[in-house]
Order: structure tokens, then sequence, then C-alpha cells
């Protein structure tokens, strides 16, 4: 009975730290629980996080065969051990970043590889003597310049995996070329163990419960607009609420409390320039998935995203008149709400009709009708904060944050607009569906314009052409 | 004469070389000059890029001395490539990062590498055919629940690296591990070659040219309100400037050319973030360096970045009204000229005078009456524009613009006022010199109140130990 001592040790380990757990103060514990907790819900908010984890773990797996197998580790000996090291390196949450890091390996390795053998071969035209002196200035020299491209924020954006591979790879090879005979043969089963890891990691990212970063920053760009559609939507009701029979500030406070998470759900979005930036660096890798080809228009994201951001700025700016200390009068207030109300709800319909072309990928003609109307609200509120100005024993001064508000609005119209008119891009570049086909998701009111309705290769195709040949150009 | 054939065809190939150059069209030639030029540019702008590739090439080829010296081949053998890829890896652009990756990495090794052993031995107490299984089952485990904490954003800020490292040395060991006898001495060597090439890339980044990343964040702190200061001293000439003597639009374009880039430079703010975040995520890591003491208060420069990036926020909408299609007529704009020009002023002194401040570790006391002064226009300007509405003949649609630039203005001095308390705090936390000992640098006006600059640590030392207590409980 050997194992007695040991479990009787693991019993007491056990107790101790039992007492241990019990020893900690409350408060400790508490916080153990909150971490605990926040693990769990940042499993429960992206599933595919729990997924990928599994994916890692099984792939690693897999490739530890060519280790614990003997047929296997007769073929490929020790070089088996950067199968492993290549999963850990190149498995990555999106589909495009593995292709795109396992590539770059790939590539860099193979380039590296011939370039380090090559110089091997050069610096054995000297002696003994002179060859690391030959080899250690040729190190350096490439490890200079290719560091040196690192900077360039074309590469950084994407081969910065690939040139940090290349300097590894080259100073791996050619340093250890120098106590190596059969280099070549070395170098053979590197690079097929390497590529063995870059595949398993391809295939398992492709195939198992695969994660699109191309369809990660079409949900993105659709859930940034949407962000912005609930804020519009908020305000109105926001900040025209306060109803003259109920002046108390009670109300405005109850009213705010539902809505305050959406309304903030914008400042998510003043960020977000860094995450759309390498979604699309990742989606120009992937292959063609649901309704995204491979030359899909990622830039358009991009430019989207850009606008986005834009509105948000004004939000932000616009949020801060809801917090303002200098409340406007009511009776100015009443005198502008309707025209502000309708124009933040066409405002908001507006984007919503582009985010549910978007989700859908169908024709985003819904909106036009909105924009349209926000447009000729614009003017309405112009009429509207005239007669507010007209009203007897009203200060300038009370109508500034009014004037301010409708102002700014009328800036995020204008933004609007371009947003859908990129949209509308989009549409024709990606080849979304006509409306007309799909009427399942129609977004309310749009029914009234049928007529606007396009067919998007139809009077437009000379159009699309044109501009497809502008996106590829850039 | 054996080397003949090979300068014919050396000469051979650059003269074809240079007749593939000549036929280049001409505009393709002029694109590799370009990308040249821009290369050299980026040299240019910042001349430690530079050294930071010889630094690494210089790192990479000392350490190819493991293999290169026989002596040390003797002790380390094969594992002398572990330096190498060690240097490639954790030889970062600034002494933070390096750091940060070196003890990452070192830390991950160790604990990594120690339980990987633990495993091989436990899984020896299993028979052969049994301990892949083992091996296999233990590995899976350990790489999907490390792999899950590298979502967790605390641990993927500063451990990221060390959980990769953590996950690839326990593959690498515990599958290695199964084919190896000898593994504690493997362990042993290749954990010294890692520290090896760690010690080589800290000692070089920290003593030959440092690159500071708490240096490079408290800089770009203060050139982030040194931008803004810009853009508020030319806003007010740009917006205001257009003289009733010299209403033509070419005045106003000739002096829009010249500022437009400064006025411009605003815009780097709005997406300044990420950038900050991994700064001081760098800098937490450094030991302490020129003035930044170990534990510098690297918080309180992300609170300042967020308000600065706030302000420039409302900088972004402002900036909207001056291209705008709809300008107000010359008569109103004279009304609030002066007011407005002398607030803006105001403003950007006051951030001067913060940056001024910032740049030389001194009290900010100097901000103080710009601060003020600033206020105080606040009022000014309302009674500028309450004066302009009483004009005859004024629409009051035609005030609306200038009334929204008045209060987006009073936002930004409002953030001002906020910055400028944060850098007080700043001022506190990390020590800064009192002013009156440094006479040098003061910032133009800051003479006037010579009486309000107070010593750091006298009668407000109460206060500074209650923010630094505030400030390490966060």
């Amino acid at each position: 009975m050997e194992i007695e001592p040991a479990t009787l040790g693991k019993s007491r380990l056990f107790a101790r730290g039992w007492s241990w757990l019990k020893a900690l103060p409350a408060r400790k514990f508490k916080k153990v629980v909150e971490a605990a907790k926040s693990i769990k819900q940042l499993g429960q908010d992206d599933p595919r996080r729990v997924i990928h984890c599994l994916k890692v773990g099984l792939a690693l797996t897999l490739v530890s065969l060519l280790y614990y197998c003997k047929p296997l580790y007769e073929v490929f000996g020790d070089t088996g051990i950067w199968a492993v090291l290549t999963v850990v390196m190149v498995l990555e949450f999106t589909v495009g970043a593995t292709i795109s890091k396992g590539l770059n390996r790939g590539f860099a390795t193979l380039f590296a590889g011939a370039l380090a053998i090559g110089t091997e071969y050069f610096s054995r035209l000297f002696d003994r003597k002179a060859e690391p002196i030959v080899l250690g200035v040729l190190l350096f020299f490439l490890a200079t310049t290719s560091s040196f491209t690192r900077f360039i924020p074309r590469i950084k954006a994407r081969y910065d995996y690939g040139v940090m591979i290349f300097i590894l790879t080259f100073s791996l090879v050619s340093v250890s070329g120098y106590r190596t005979e059969n280099l070549l043969e070395m170098a053979h089963h590197r690079l097929s163990t390497i590529a063995i890891g870059g595949a398993t990691c391809i295939i398992m990212s492709v195939f198992v419960c695969p994660v699109w970063a191309g369809k990660d920053l079409h949900n993105l760009t659709a859930s940034n607009l949407e962000k912005l559609a609930n804020y519009l939507e908020g305000f109105g009701g926001e900040y025209f609420q306060a109803d003259p029979d109920h002046e108390e500030e009670g109300i405005t406070i109850t009213a705010s409390k539902d809505d305050k998470a959406l309304l903030q759900g914008y400042k998510s979005v003043l960020n977000s320039k860094n995450t759309e930036e390498s979604l699309a660096n990742f989606a120009r890798w992937e292959p063609g998935h649901g309704g995204f080809h491979f030359r899909h228009p990622w830039n358009q994201y991009l430019k989207i995203g850009a606008l986005a951001r834009q509105c948000a700025h004004l939000i932000e700016v616009l949020d801060g008149y809801i917090n303002s200390d200098i409340q406007p009068p009511p009776e100015i207030r009443n005198k502008i709400r309707e025209s502000s109300t309708k124009m933040c709800l066409e405002l908001s319909q507006a984007l919503r009709a582009l985010v549910s072309s978007i989700k859908t990928m169908t024709d985003p003609s819904a909106a036009d009708p909105h924009v349209k109307c926000s447009k000729t609200s614009i003017n309405d509120l112009k009429i509207a904060l005239e007669a507010a100005s007209e009203l007897e024993n009203v200060d300038l001064l009370a109508i500034i944050p009014i004037a301010s508000v409708a102002s700014i609005l009328t800036e995020i119209a204008k933004c609007v607009e371009r947003i859908s008119e990129l949209v509308h891009e989009l549409s024709l570049l990606a080849y979304f569906k006509s409306a007309a086909t799909s009427d399942q998701q129609e977004p309310a009111g749009s029914g009234l314009h049928r007529g606007s309705v396009r067919p998007v290769l139809d009077d437009d195709s000379d159009r699309t052409i044109t501009i497809i040949v502008q996106a590829t150009n850039v």
C-alpha cells in the first residue's frame, strides 16, 4: 500500500486549504466569487470564446500525436515540436487572424529558411574561422533591416507577424546551421511540421464552429448604427419629455433610469476605430462565407465606421445638454418639442432601416423616405425656433441651449444622410438582395414608398461598375 | 583567377538590373522612389526607430555567440537556440514592453516548466501505454483553461504574452518530455538560455539608448493638450477673423492655409485611447527614470487623456461650424468676436501653461489665472450674445450658429477647468517641483499672479496624502 501516505497528505492538504479558505475575510471571499462570476459572464456573453478554448486544447492534443505516436515520431523526430509551437502561436479567435498568421508563418519560414540555407552555403566558402564572422555580419544586417520594416504602417498592419517569423527563422537556421551537417534535411522536417501545425490550425478554425472576422465586422457596423439609433430615439423622449402638466423632477428621473443603459451604448462607438481596422485586416484573408464573397468591400465598412464615429462625437456633445445645469424654460421647450422629437424619430428610423438592410443584406432604400423626412424637419425645426424666439418675456440666453441642440441635430441629420449614401454604395458593391424579394423583415413605414425601391443591378449597373472600379483602385 | 567569371556574372547582373529599372514605366519608378522617401521619413520622424533596429541586430548577434563560441556551445549545446528565439520575441521598442515581455516569459517558462515536469513524473506512475493518454488529457485541460484566461480584460492587458508562453512551454516540455530521459537537465539548460536571452534584451533596452514608455506617455499627454491649445488659438482667428473692412473670401483662405495643419492636429487626439492605455500598461513595468519614480501615478495620465478626448470631441463639432455653409452675418460676428476670441485665447493659454507645467514637471499654478479668466469670459460672451440679438434687422436663425459656437466654447471651458484640476492632482501625486524654484521656463502672463503659486507639500500636505491614498486604492 504505497499510495496511502500520499492520500493522507492529500486530505491533510485539503483540510488546510479549507481552513485557509474559511480564514479568508468575508470581503476577500466575496471578491473571489465576484471574479468567478465575471469570468462566467465572459463565457455567457460570447459562447464562441469557450468553443475557441476547446479548439485550442483539441488542436494541441492532435499535434502532440506527432510525438506520442511511434510511427509518426520515427518520421519527424524532435522537429515535431515545431508543430506544437505553431499551433500555440497561430490558432487565433477569428478565421482571418488564423489564416493571416498561418500564411505569414508559412511563407516567412519558407523564404527565411531558403535565404538562411543560401547564406550558410555561402559562408562555407570561407574558412571555418571566418564563417561565424560572415554569418554574424549577415545576421546583423538582415535583422536590422527587417526590424525596420515593422515600423512601416502597411506592413505592421498585415505582415508584422510574418516579418517577426522571418527574423526568427533566419536567425535560427543560420545560427544552428553552423553546427548542423544535414541542414537541408533539418529544414525539410521543420518546414513540414510547421505546415502540419499550420494546416491543423486553419482546418480547425475554418471547419469547427468558425468565427469569421468579416461577419463580426459586418455585425459590429450594424450594431454601432443601432446604438446611434437607440440614442436618437431615446434623446427625443429624454430631453423634451418634461410635460408642462408634470413639471416635477421625479418623473424625468424615473424615465431616464429605464433608458440610461440603452442611451449610453453610443459611447462604445467612440472608440471602435481599432477594432474595426483589425477586423477589416483579418477579413481580407478570409475565403467567402455565407453572403460575403472573397473580395467583399471591407473598406466600405471602415468608411461607414468613420462616419458613425463622427455621429457619435456629435451625440457626445448632445448628451452634455441633457445633463447640463442650464435647462431651457418649459414654454420654449414645448415650442420646439414636436419638430425635434419628430426629427430624432426620423433619424433613428432611418438608421434602423439601414441596420436592418445591413443585417438582412437587402437593398437599403427603405431608409430613403426617413432621410428625406429628416431633411424637411430641419426646416420645421428652424420655423419652430423662430416662433419660440418671438414669445414674449423670453430671454435670448434661454434659447441658446435649445438652439445649440437644434444645430447639432441638424449636423447629425447631415451625417446620417452620408451614412445612408455609403450604405447604398455598400449594397451595390456587395450585391445586396433587392428589398422586393425579401418581404419578411421590412421596417415599419417603408411600405409607403414602395415605388422608390429600385432593383440593384438594373438602371444602376453602370454606376455599380464605376464604384467597383474605384474601390479596387484604392 | 577563379573569381573572374563571378565578377563577370555580377556585372552582367548589374547591367540586366539596370535595363530592367530603365524599362520600368516612369510611374512605377516614381512609386518606388516615393516609398523609399516615406521609409526615410519614418526614420527621420523618430530616429529612435533606427536605433531600435540596430539594437535588435546587435542583441541577436550577441546571443548567436552561444553557438559560434565553442566553449559556450559546449556548455549549452543546442538549447542555445532558445536564447535567439527569446531575443527575437522579447526585444521591443520601449523598455516597459521589453521588461513586461521578458518577465512574463521568464516566470511563465519557470512556472509552466515546473508544472510540466511534475505532470511528466506523475504520468510516469502509469504504464507506458497509458502515459500519453494521461499527458494528452492534462494538456487538453490546461490549454483550454489557460486559453480562456486570455479573454479576461485585465489579464489580456498585462499578462497575455505570459499566458501564451505558459501554454507553449507546458506543451513543449510535457510533449517532448515523453521522449526525453534527462528531462531536468534539458529544462535547466533551456531555462538558463532563456534567462540569458531575456537578460540581454533587458540590459540592451535599459542601458543602450532606452525608449521609456512612461516618458512617451508623459510627452504624449503634453502634446495632446498642446494640440487642443493650438486649435483653440487658431479657432479664434479662423472663425472670427473676417474683418468688416476686408470681407473678401481670399483673406480667409490665405490665413487658413497657414494654420490648417496646426488646426487639424486635434484629430489625432480623438483616437489616442489605445496608445495611451498600452503605454500606461508598459510604463507600470519600468523602473524609475529621470523624474519618474517606480510607482509614478500613470493612471492620472489616462484620466487627463479621457478629458482631452472629450475636449477633442467638442472641438470636432466646433470645427464643423468653420466649414459650415451657413455663416453668421458679419455684424453679429463682430459683436461677439472680442469676447469669443478672448475666451479662446485664455483657454489656449491655460492649456499651454498646463503643457509647460507637465513638460517641465513644475507646479501648474500658472494656468489658474487663465482658467479663472476663461470663466469670467463665459459671462462676457453671454452679454455679447444678448447685445447681438438686440440688433435691428437680425434674424434669430442667423444667431443660431453663433449661439451654438458660444455654447460649445462654454463646454470646452468646463472641460479645460477639469483638465486643470487633474493636472494639479498629478503635480501633487508626482511631486512636481514648485514653480518658484524654476524660473527659466515660465509661461507668459504667469508673473502677474505670483502670489498664487503655492508650495506643493506645505499647506496641502494633507490633501496630498488623501489623494495618494485614494490613488493607490484604485
